[in-house]
């Protein structure tokens, strides 16, 4: 029954799958794409031609061979760094989105789960290769910095693509295909049947896709749902349609080469006056939604999506708690790269710094609350004091909202370190600011309204506590109350330590503990970190895991008496 | 961090675990628990040591040592052989039930999937020890003639539940619990972090039983919970408590011997004037729902229970095609005996048989739909014409809703096969009924509203068709949209059996090829038949696979920097 015509590339990626299968279960490091944005690594002049290729896409309808249109998107998309893409997209209403994909998927559901990963394999080796376009594509639409847009935009985004390759062609595999039932009988021969179990994918997916991380965040639901046998609605944000488009493109490729119809895939740009993700969120025949972005639309999506399964990654609020450390200036350091990165505008950059208001040991001595929020300002002001590694650092300001909510916090009363205005070198459009830190007290009733809302963008507040314990026990009910993707300690103490452990085991979220060198609470590896819990408001789901694919398919049987032929072959 | 004090019960049954994940795996015939009633197989004297511990209990409060308690559920179960049980239960409000269980789980969502596992094949082997009490009780809560009640109440049921055991344990264990991860840095050493992953239960979670099969359908939600590190409140049915107050005593003692608090499982029987399922559903606490049930609350639950993973196994419409069969007279003692089965009392009997009218040929010649019909009556009259044989096949009826559901389907008219009133040789007081059989037409507009509606209980309708093509499509059609847990095809040539495959794997239901034999489309075997598919309507949820298991627990992992000297014994 499947249509196994074109298995080659499913040979060509065999061996990578099943690494990537043991690397997902073993959680050490492990992944196929290089992150270095060099020459050496993706081929002699690969970073000039990728950004020839970007370049050649501005200013132009952007391409999509074959791609069903309902009209045009004109180009509304401006750089972060200050100048307009000029790229239209074609349009596709809701209704036409989700009949054309579930037009195009029959051959696609048919096929086997060997077929569709190794299509799914084959798009990401040409996403890798694509990945300085995708990374200027990436950097013009988020505001990322370059060598984040290209790492995390990229071989990162694919990296956890093929984790969710992995899994979703993995847990197909759980069941035999094909078994043959036994049965013994207190007289005469067994009961005997020959059974078949078939995987079958739930429906069209729809991916609703936010404006900081497209592909990153994207990746995981487009390809588990592509694996699983379903055809997928690629609804990108308004400001971030080009990385999706050309992934779009890519997979659309690869399709049409398997002998697939390239509808499986589709791009759902919106009009400017559009607002189509809930159309097609509820759409009857949408069975699947992933969905990146506000609480607020999140939560909606999980109540009124009820046809389908609906994977969310909300906003939260995360947490550091400082009970002492014996590397300050690495702690410091630490703590002011992650509060910098891409302006704090990642769901896992720490908010609420949670310190000791008397004060907490360090080898450099006794630090308060109120001298640390000024050596956190001191350590910003050294990392992005060179104005190269600022801007290579902080990006660009994804929109004006980001901007209102640091003029906001600067109005809370007591800046510690002020959000200052910087130059980019390249781009002198560029909108570029350091991160804000606001000194508050974890008891005083007005800071509580503060710190209990997200204030997604370069502002973090210092927050007197009473004690390490009661900082853990604000952790603790920040998360069950508001969500986190992640948490941090600093203790020197194992003790405390394991009471950390035991808070965030409790919360329900992941914890990074003493975290100096280079790695950084907001940064997660794929096929080793888990991105989200499930177990606190912040999503419903983790980026990747079992959970995640097994609700995309179901497994359906036939059975029938064995002929009597057929048991004597067996 | 685990308190594994007690891992006997792990040890104990170790190897019975790996066979389970293998079984479930490779879905051949396996089994651990005996499905003779026989002395041979459970002892000398346990079937009547059974039946004694069960009259025991009659007339008497049930004991649950130590069990909290706010009241007394009084004595209300009524034998559907016609006598009152006479058992009271502890009485236990939902609010106090999910804080009690919630309290209790500390140590149990600490302890090892291993731990976790061992305990519940523990429970799962002193209910196979009490399957004769636990077969009464069944027996006489839910009108299952004792064959059936022995079989599907125990050993199916402990398979079903073991099948969840095995699940929830290998799940739990598909990530490495610590690893070291180690990147490569272009200078110096590598960036070496370890990492800790950790499985931890979703939360407290309720198991809101059925009538009809209170352990059967129970069971599998149970021990999912109970092994994935959840507290398990049991809600049951108010007419079948006492099959589930067994299994919560034997589940509490086992608790109990491992040091683990006995009420991380709890009974929460109600009132008679109560409905306490609402409440505990949504109880913010509670986590995780398990419902055996109508469509009505079903899709109640799985609108209202928002901040709970909710299972549901709900109503459907199950249909049978007739195309031609070598087996004129086996297809027919066939479907007389899935429809006498316990009186049709079954989500997975079929209701809808559809035929060509025009007729389709047999071994015994061709068959219009109406001879089909006269000739299903008569073999109804030959399988039931044996008093002792048609009272252990047919049982009794389980309330008086299937009564008057009986004659409103009677009253429909043209009666091909009525459903009459028998005597049961041992219970005076027993309402025994036998299946009607009405002749519907596919296109009449008053039988299409008669059988596009589910008539649980011993109804059935041979509906005319244009031809097989037809009959497939309205297969299709009512799967789609009024869900089924079973479906089946009578047919001689390959290709209609293909066609029905199709069908089968588009609608999203299971799919019986003639059935001839001693197998029968309402009665599926653990680890090898998957009972519903969360594909249509009739459920949310297949008992038991890999999507049953993943949402009820994340791993939730912490990570720190390796110390130079662990990094150098590594």
């Amino acid at each position: 029954m499947t249509t196994d015509q074109h298995p080659d590339f499913f040979v060509r990626h065999a061996e990578l799958l099943d690494q990537a299968v043991a690397g997902a279960a073993d959680r050490g490091y492990w992944t196929p794409y290089p992150e270095a944005p060099s020459a050496s690594a993706y081929g002699a002049g690969a970073p000039d031609l990728g950004e020839a290729a970007f370049r050649d896409l501005l200013d132009h309808p952007f391409s999509l061979e074959g791609h069903p249109t309902t009209g045009t998107v004109p180009a509304t998309e401006v750089s972060p760094y200050g100048f307009p893409l000029g790229v239209s997209y074609p349009a596709l209403v809701p209704e036409v989105a989700v009949a054309t994909a579930k037009a195009a998927a029959a051959a696609w559901r048919r096929a086997s789960p060997d077929t569709r990963a190794g299509v799914a394999a084959e798009i990401l080796a040409r996403l890798n290769a694509a990945s300085f376009e995708i990374a200027h594509a990436v950097q013009h639409t988020t505001g990322q910095p370059f060598m984040m847009a290209f790492q995390a935009g990229g071989p990162h985004a694919q990296d956890r693509g093929l984790e969710a390759v992995a899994y979703a062609w993995n847990e197909q595999k759980r069941h035999a295909v094909a078994a043959r039932w036994s049965k013994p009988q207190r007289k005469g021969g067994p009961l005997v049947m020959d059974k078949t179990f078939t995987p079958v994918g739930r429906g069209v997916a729809v991916l609703i896709a936010c404006n900081t991380f497209p592909t990153w965040n994207g990746y995981p639901g487009f390809f588990a749902s592509l694996v699983t046998g379903n055809p997928v609605v690629v609804k990108p944000h308004r400001r971030a349609v080009l990385p999706l488009a050309i992934t779009v493109r890519i997979a659309r490729e690869v399709l049409a080469e398997a002998d697939f119809d390239p509808d499986v895939v589709l791009l759902a740009a919106e009009k400017p006056e559009e607002r189509t993700a809930p159309a097609l969120a509820t759409h009857p025949d949408v069975r699947i939604v992933d969905f990146t972005g506000s609480s607020e639309f999140g939560d909606w999506l999980e109540t009124n999506a009820r046809q389908a399964v609906v994977h969310t990654e909300k906003a939260g609020l995360n947490s550091v708690v400082v009970d002492s450390t014996e590397d300050y200036a690495g702690l410091l350091r630490n703590l002011a790269f992650s509060l910098s990165l891409y302006s704090g505008q990642m769901c896992t950059t720490p908010q609420n710094i949670l310190v000791p208001r008397e004060g907490f040991p360090t080898d450099q001595g006794r630090r308060t609350a109120d001298a640390f929020a000024a050596d956190l300002g001191a350590a910003l002001d050294k990392l992005l004091g060179d104005p190269a590694r600022a801007a290579a650092t902080l990006g660009a300001i994804v929109n004006e909202g980001v901007l209102k909510r640091v003029e906001e916090a600067a109005a809370l009363g007591r800046t510690a370190h002020p959000s200052g205005e910087l130059a980019h070198p390249d781009f002198q459009d560029a909108v570029v600011r350091s991160p804000l830190v606001v000194r508050l007290e974890a008891e005083a009733e007005a800071d509580q309204d503060a710190y209990t809302s997200e204030w997604f963008g370069p502002v973090c507040f210092v927050i007197g506590t009473d004690s390490t314990a009661h900082g853990l026990r604000l952790l603790h009910d920040c998360v069950r109350q508001y969500g986190a993707l992640t948490a941090s300690v600093y203790a020197t103490d194992e003790a405390v330590l394991e009471a950390a452990r035991t808070t965030a085991l409790e919360a329900g979220v992941h914890l990074s503990e003493n975290l100096t060198g280079q790695v950084f609470v907001n940064q997660s590896a794929a096929f080793s970190d888990f991105h989200g819990t499930a177990a606190n408001p912040a999503a419903n789901a983790a980026l990747t895991d079992p959970a995640f694919v097994t609700g995309r398919f179901s497994v359906l049987q036939s059975r029938r008496h064995a002929t009597a032929e057929e048991q004597v072959n067996a």
